[in-house]
């Protein structure tokens, strides 16, 4: 039987990704729902070309264009409203959640109170609502697969095993574009250069972030999330070719990892065809042409943002919502060319010293704390 | 509860590291059984150190020795015969078969017919008879946990997956003290420099074994009984740091690997405490200090010890049988200095040519199968 699937921003890098997947297997796949925020153009190109049974669009003006464009099925939907109310009331056996930011919060709690499986490769449901999204997923017994190439690469270690036996997870890191500098030389490195990722093909935002390390700082808060380990259980190794996607140490000291070409293929059809594996077109690995796998530790007097991660970590609460929206300001900031690379850690010390914390946040508070936040990061640019 | 084990050949290199892992967690194990082939003074001292309530000899002096030597308990048994009797008659939770040779395969059998949980540590009981073994274990339904670094990393694994969505297994190997060499070298090689094994400390059969390659060969077939997959999907991948202890490529090229100190300890370990992990005194992995893995083809030209292994599995039968006979005359007599290195190959391949396959052994025809190529390959030395 075909699997129903609803891809929670197509029109994405995840997403367009993820359409590509279910278009290479039409016997295993059925695409019933899509979704984008405002690129319209995109959207309707896919539902023209996929036929899924709904389309929703979050722009108004979206909308309307698509509306003007399509006559019969599929049907159009509008907002965010309309989505929850289409997963909540739909049979998905997977909801691949591949929107961008903190407006994926509302859908994932959607899936999770209709007991979907979710696929996530949204950052923020996690880093932000964790807290939340821990306890529902406990309260409605759904389950997460993780579509981030260390938080799947951890999934599968941990397949037949305990967690309960875990010693560590250690999650690699390419170490970015500017792996092995200084805090002098990182004080002067231009945008152009930061937007350079030596292994991976990604969004601006992502990409600064992946030269921060705060990328890697909020896949360690993830992963506290997703597999509920203490914070000194998790561990960050600086891996150049990024061919480990990251490993599990059991308390026996026998160490599980997955390895794979750095390509998103692998985890988005992997959390698709969950829980089986199936044949993929996904590139293989060749370790003998690649020679030489590398591993050095991260430093953290450096990158700042992964001790930032740490504390969220240990602090739980309204912490990762801070850090989350000031560093949205502060590398808005850094793209604008309005501060260098150094500053855009002060910007979130400086938010979280401000921005007072909450232990036990609702979606309201981290909203309300989400824009105060904002509010202080841009005031001190 | 604790778990009863029983260590056959509990005083060779395997042996006496599992007893060392029952001392070390006296909640954890019980031990019933431990047995040798000769070495009555060592087999002595652990009988009276661990007490145990069997203790089997199998040589007629030793025994003589040990009676000779205690009182009470523990019950001292003499021959083959009384092990296998012994495995069939008590339960056992783990039988630990690190005898070496093909004198495993008899108390192999009675455990399997008496359902233990076998911890196998023994080569030639799959490498020669696979055949029989893998019926048998069908037949009963008993369960092999495999004590060798790479095929305890390919268990590990597989642990939560599924066979059948397998692509390949790649059994790393470090490539030997050789590794590198063309054929002229190969032919100057001595003694001395065959036995000094870059990353393990073994006996000296196996080090010679490990510097033909014909170690990874024996892998190779034991890969293909244990877990039932065609040549075609078992490689080899040299890989002289001996961290990655094996690979599994599944049909989606996701892989995963199982990672560790070069150590016999975690593999002993697992198997005893199969099917949970628990806390062990293993050295720990630590890829910072290890810094690089560097990865290669082996060269089958030159090391074609590895391309009997492949026609081994191709053919099945007798081939493992005089395969094994034949290389243990070569490896003698290349430790007596009597052939190069060179000619151990020369010498299978005379044997293979000249001794009569069949297809369907007996335990029976493998014993004369056995006893023939010996003979042979002796008379052309």
């Amino acid at each position: 039987m075909k699997k129903r699937i609803a891809i929670l921003g197509s029109t994405g890098s995840i997403g367009t990704q993820a359409l590509k997947i279910v278009k290479e297997f039409p016997d295993k796949f059925e695409l019933n729902l899509i979704s984008a925020n405002s690129n319209d153009k995109l959207l309707l190109k896919q539902a023209v070309e996929f036929q899924p049974n709904d389309v929703v669009i979050n722009s108004e003006e979206g909308y309307k264009n698509i509306k003007k464009n399509i006559r019969g099925n599929p049907s159009i939907h509008h907002g965010a409203g309309s989505l929850c109310q289409l997963i909540e009331n739909n049979n998905y056996d997977v909801v691949l959640i591949a929107i961008v930011g903190f407006a994926a919060l509302l859908p994932t709690i959607s899936a999770i109170k209709s007991n979907k499986k979710i696929a996530l490769a949204n950052k923020e449901t996690l880093v932000v609502g964790g807290e939340i999204i821990s306890s529902l997923l406990k309260k409605y017994k759904s389950t997460i697969i993780p579509v981030d190439s260390e938080h799947s690469a951890i999934f599968q270690c941990l397949q037949g095993e305990d967690i309960n036996r875990v010693e560590n997870i250690i999650l690699t890191a390419s170490g970015g574009p500017f792996r092995g500098f200084d805090l002098e030389r990182l004080g002067s490195v231009s945008k152009k250069e930061a937007l350079n990722h030596p292994n991976w093909s990604m969004g601006n935002k992502i990409t600064i972030d992946s030269a921060t390390l705060m990328n890697k700082g909020f896949e360690l808060i993830e992963t506290k999330w997703l597999f509920d380990v203490p914070f000194n259980k998790i561990k960050v190794l600086v891996h150049p070719e990024s061919i480990i996607h990251s490993l599990v140490e059991f308390i026996d000291h026998s160490v599980i990892a997955q390895l794979g070409q750095p390509s998103m293929y692998i985890p988005i059809f992997y959390a698709l065809n969950h829980p089986v594996r199936n044949k993929s077109y996904a590139p293989k690995l060749n370790l003998t042409e690649i020679g030489s796998l590398n591993f050095e530790e991260p430093n953290k007097n450096v990158f700042k943002h992964l001790n930032f991660a740490y504390e969220a970590i240990k602090a739980g609460g309204s912490y990762g919502c801070v850090l989350n929206a000031a560093n949205e300001v502060a590398v808005d900031s850094f793209l604008r060319e309005k501060i260098n690379f150094l500053e855009m850690a002060s910007i979130i010390e400086k938010s979280l010293e401000k921005i007072t914390f909450v232990k036990n946040p609702t979606l309201e508070d981290l909203l309300e704390i989400d824009l105060k936040t904002r509010v202080f990061a841009r005031s001190i640019i």
